[in-house]
C-alpha cells in the first residue's frame, strides 16, 4: 500500500485494521481470498454521506409529495402524505425498524409516485435536486457531505482488485444517478431497493411495483447474492439494518458518529449494531478520532 | 486491434462490422461511446454455446424432474413432470412463445424443485451435470461446446473497455456456475431469469419465487436496466426471445446456425429475428462461412 493512500486516515487501530486486512486477504497466505472473491459492500446513508436530520433521499421525496398533494389535495388525509404535510418523523423513522406494515405501505407509495416516469424523467429531477437543494444544518449540497476517508477505502480495495459495491435501503436509481461522478463506482454496482421497469415500444419505463423487497436487514445480503452471486468478503455501514450484511462479511467496519462537531454525534438506530461490533470484534471507526478529514 | 484478435473468425463482412463497430465507438469521432456507456450483452443458449437438440439446462432440469418423480410416483401426472415422462418437447417449445400460462408454471415448477437449496448445494448439482453428461450428438461435455469465436469477441470488447454481460432465459444461477471459468466473466456479470433467495439464520437459502420474469423477449432488456442501470450498446443474440434484446442496442449481431456438418443447421425460433435483421440492418453471422472454428 503506497504512503498516500487512507490519508484522511489517523494512524488508529481502525486504520492497521483496514490495512491488515487488506494486507492478508490480497497475498499469499492463509487469508488470502481469490479474486473472484473479492467483493466489498458498503452502506450508503451515514456510511458514505451524512444521513441526519434525513436520509437525502427522503428530503428529495417529500419534496415530490409535497408537489402531489398541492396537485391533489385530497391525498393529505392518507400516508405517507399525511406525515409529509406534519413534519411528523415517527413514520420514516419506524422503517428502520423493518415493521412490515409501514415498509409495504412506502414501497407502494415511492412505486405509485414515478409509475411510468422513463429513467432520463427521473435521472433529471434527481440532479435538478442534487445541484439546488443544500444541507439544513452543513449548507452545503448533499454530493458535497461524502465522507473522503471512504472514498480513499474504495481505492484503496480497488487497488487490490476488490470490486465495490454500494447497498442502501435508498432507491437504486436514485442513487445510480450520481454514483459515477460521485464515488467513482459504476451503475452496475450499485445495489438497492428497486422499483421495476417494463420495456415497451423500445423504452424503459418505471412499473408500479418494487423488484424484490426493501434492500435492508436481511434484505441486504439477499440483494447482494441476486446481484453478484456472492457473500462480501468486506463490508461496512453504520446501522441495525447493516447487521445481517456486516455479520455476513469476513471483515466489518462500523461507523460510529460521534462528531458533533464536524457532523453529528448520534447512536440512534446503531445500538444494536454497536452492541454486536463488540461482540463479534468487528472494527468501529470513530468519526471524530480516526478521520483527520471529513469531507473532500 | 492486434492481429491476432477473432482468429477464430474468416475475413468477412461481419467481422468487418464488428471491427469496424469497436474502431468507431472507442476513438474520437461521431461514433464514439464514452466508457460508463460501454455495456455489451449476450444471450447464452445457442449464441454462446449450442443449443439444440436442447438448451443444455433443460437436460439438467429434466434428469432433477426425473429423480423427483421416482420419489413421488403421483407427480407424473401433471405438468411439467408429465411431458418429460412423455418425451414430449412441445409444452417446452412454447415457452419460445412467451406465453404466459406455460412461463407461469414452469418458473413455479423450477422454483419448487429448488425451494430450501444452499447456493452450494446448487452448485454441486451443476458441477456435477456439467463434469458428466454429454452432448447426445457432439459427444462432448457442454462447457467444450462453447463458440470460441464468441470468446475472441469478449476478449475484444474487453480490452476497448466494454463491459461484457450474458443475459439468457436460462438460470441465472445455474449460468453462474461455470461463468468464471468456462466465458471468463464474472458472476455478477451473468443476468438471468432468477430465483429469490432468502438470509436466514446466516446463510442464503433459495426461496420458492422467481425474481423479477423470465429474461426472455421485453424482459432481456428490463433485467439489463435492473442489473446495470443502461441498456447494451453491443447486443448478440441468436433468437426470436433476443429481438428486444438486440433492437435495444446500437450495434445487433444474430447467429445464424447454418452449420448442419460442425453443429446444427435450424431457423426454427428464429425466424422473426432473421427477418428483422434484414428490415434493421443488424450483422449477421454465417457460422458456417465466417467462423473457422467453432470449438475451442
Amino acid at each position: 500500500m503506497t504512503g498516500t493512500a487512507l490519508k484522511s486516515w489517523t494512524p488508529s487501530p481502525a486504520k492497521r485494521a483496514i490495512v491488515d486486512f487488506v494486507t492478508t486477504t490480497t497475498q499469499p497466505g492463509p487469508g488470502f481470498v481469490a479474486v473472484a472473491d473479492r467483493i466489498a459492500t458498503f452502506d450508503n446513508d451515514g456510511t458514505l454521506w451524512v444521513e441526519q436530520p434525513l436520509p437525502p433521499q427522503f428530503d428529495f421525496v417529500f419534496r415530490h409529495w409535497a408537489q402531489e398533494i398541492k396537485q391533489d389535495p385530497s391525498l393529505a388525509g392518507e400516508q405517507p402524505y399525511k406525515a409529509v404535510i406534519e413534519r411528523d418523523p415517527t413514520l420514516f423513522e419506524s422503517l428502520a425498524t423493518q415493521d412490515p406494515e409501514v415498509v409495504g405501505m412506502l414501497l407502494k407509495a415511492f412505486a405509485r409516485s414515478w409509475a411510468g416516469t422513463t429513467p432520463e424523467q427521473f435521472d433529471a429531477q434527481v440532479r435538478e435536486w442534487l445541484q439546488t437543494v443544500k444541507h439544513p444544518k452543513l449548507g452545503a449540497l448533499y454530493v458535497e457531505l461524502v465522507y473522503k476517508p471512504m472514498l480513499e477505502l474504495f481505492d484503496v480495495l480497488k487497488a487490490h482488485e476488490f470490486r465495490v459495491f454500494v447497498v442502501s435501503g435508498g432507491g437504486r436509481d436514485f442513487m445510480r444517478v450520481f454514483a459515477e461522478e460521485t464515488w467513482g463506482i459504476t451503475k452496475e454496482n450499485v445495489i438497492g431497493t428497486a422499483a421495476e421497469y417494463s420495456y415497451r415500444d423500445g423504452k424503459i419505463v418505471r412499473a408500479e411495483h418494487a423488484l424484490g423487497g426493501l434492500d435492508i436487514g436481511p434484505g441486504k445480503p439477499e440483494h447482494i447474492f441476486a446481484q453478484t452471486g456472492r457473500l462480501p468478503v468486506f463490508a461496512a455501514g453504520n446501522a441495525d439494518v447493516d447487521i445481517e450484511m456486516l455479520s455476513a462479511a469476513t471483515f466489518a467496519l462500523l461507523i460510529n458518529h460521534d462528531d458533533e462537531e464536524r457532523e453529528f454525534a448520534y447512536t440512534s438506530s446503531a445500538e444494536r449494531s454497536l452492541a454486536k461490533a463488540k461482540e463479534l470484534g468487528w472494527t468501529i471507526v470513530s468519526m471524530k478520532n480516526d478521520w483527520s478529514t471529513v469531507f473532500g
